[in-house]
């Protein structure tokens, strides 16, 4: 607290981020990250790009990667923006689309960053519930809003939301900017980017931070009408010329490339859901059915806490959120097999 | 235009960076980088560090750099503040520092990037001329104020103010903060970082794009007490929790640790800029004295836009700025003695 502060940060309550820890020996499934490395092709780009013209600026439009995200997703490059990871694309817009007379709309279990965004740009908002299943409910976003966000498969659920239900939201409400966060929507569902052309109100964004496993790189993109993008592109350029470095631009697009191992890296991880899944069912958990590269469980007999605490004890962390109607769940992020049997094995201890 | 936007976005006038041409052949000398590239240790510590670790989430705090930076400039952890790039750590300073409800103040000629922020947060603000030397006045700024920024050396002049009006202008503000922004002081002037300890309302920022041959890897940073430290991480933190990947942290570190390396280029580009300055005097060209890694000079028999654009057609590209009181001036970074060879041979052809 000083009297040199802006108004507004004597407001803030900031985010807090799962914990990245220093020591190299932890089972680190707190996250979301990839348990896999990011493609060899990424590697390769990288290094290319070590070099003496890391003394001269980036591309402030980063083109390269925009014309990458675009041949991709089937658009034009006016229909993508991006940014020094999702959550930088999201603070842009929260202050460029998401600041409007009116209070936004989004799901009371959903992204904690979401109302930090709101206190740092003055954005009122509104939560609402997920029903007891921890589903969006379409019909429940037909009332009068200045926006709406959620992420799709919601976080920390996992659960997915089909895109008939999207377009449902879409279609109730025309002049709101409706934001689709797909940090995780490669793990098994269907990116609503294909409606683009038909919904003007329509924002995609995504990241390179879980399924192109370069959480260290720190790229995120969002996708939709031009006229949203121009917005985007005029924050940005108010904020920071540059957001993007020569060798993120590089990684992120050989990572766009190298489709094969994408998938493969895709599939691994959704195996590994399903066989996790199975065996916490096993025990007890019951766990909400999930399209991300996470599981969410809560056991009837355990409190999540003390779950939490007791892998941690045997080097094993996860994420426990203490907030109402999750306080009794664990977000447990899909690790590789070995790590998902060393898992297995300390919650049949734990449990017995 | 589009009535998805917020009503900040309608009103925001975008800053417009210098040019960044796709082609390799010009000798470019407007965006004031770095002639030499990086030390070889900086890129042998990126390199390093692309691995499969790229799958996780960098150090939230940065601490590796901070460590480093509060070393350098014997202050602590918590009196260092980094970013995606000096203009990012801008940013944040005018939203958490300078948005005030009385106007802040800079100079009329000075950094255009400044205004734009204060669009974009909605910060307002008075300029202070710079006398008929193009000097900053202290005794100007002893004017009711919410905060005060200027580069020092200042932008687009290189005209470096020293030390003692810093203080004189941080003595007659005590209830401001008094932002210096430093991107060009290790090219012959005096940093105030040495005054923190004497002025809870200093902030010095700082970037790896100049001295440090680092524009394309974002790392810019701010030095000052830890209250003013502590709002710039609650609004970091509330914008981006990782806003430095992994490679920009390992390099950063690498620069600062390479202490000779650094010198050695810095003594290069000062040398180059003496020479280069007593030949545009010669050819008759008013020089501002310059502490930056560039010169602002006019010509009294020749318009600064044709010189700008003779050069052009010989692919030498320098700054021109469109603005009163400087539309007559041209801003030319410092290049390799060749590259300052070759300019100073375009110049006696056009000239001529």
């Amino acid at each position: 607290m000083s009297r040199f502060w802006s108004q507004r940060v004597h407001q803030l309550t900031p985010y807090v981020p799962g914990e990245q820890p220093k020591v190299d020996n932890l089972i680190k499934l707190n996250t979301n990250e990839s348990p896999y490395p990011p493609s060899p092709k990424v590697l390769e780009a990288i290094s290319a790009q070590v070099n003496d013209k890391l003394r001269l600026y980036p591309d402030p439009n980063s083109d390269a990667l925009k014309q990458s995200l675009a041949h991709y997703y089937q658009l034009e490059t006016n229909q993508v923006f991006v940014g020094n990871g999702s959550d930088e694309v999201l603070a842009h817009i929260f202050m460029g689309l998401l600041k409007q007379d009116k209070p936004i709309l989004f799901p009371d279990i959903t992204y904690s960053f979401y109302p930090v965004y709101c206190g740092l740009y003055d954005v009122e908002y509104q939560t609402v519930p997920l029903n007891e299943e921890f589903a969006i409910q379409p019909a429940d976003y037909q009332i009068d809003n200045g926006g709406i966000i959620f992420p799709n498969p919601n976080a920390p659920t996992g659960r997915l939301l089909p895109l008939q239900a999207i377009e449902q939201i879409l279609q109730g409400n025309p002049n709101s900017v409706v934001v689709v966060d797909e940090a995780y929507i490669d793990f098994g569902g269907e990116s609503a980017a294909q409606l683009i052309h038909r919904y003007p109100n329509l924002l995609v964004v995504q990241t390179f931070s879980k399924s192109r496993a370069l959480a260290g790189l720190r790229v995120g993109f969002a996708l939709g009408h031009p006229d949203l993008i121009e917005a985007l592109e005029r924050v940005k350029n108010s904020f920071n010329s540059y957001p993007l470095d020569r060798l993120a631009v590089a990684g992120a697009v050989a990572a766009m490339e190298d489709e094969s191992y994408f998938e493969a890296s895709c599939d691994k991880i959704i195996a590994t859901r399903n066989r996790l899944t199975e065996f916490l069912q096993q025990q007890g958990f019951q766990v909400i059915p999930s399209a991300a590269n996470f599981v969410f469980a809560s056991h009837p007999d355990k409190a999540a806490a003390d779950i939490a605490q007791a892998l941690r004890e045997r080097a094993i962390i996860v994420r426990y959120f203490n907030k109402p109607r999750i306080d009794e769940y664990l977000r447990i992020t899909i690790g590789t097999d070995a790590e998902t049997d060393a898992l297995c094995q300390a919650l049949m201890e734990i449990l017995a």
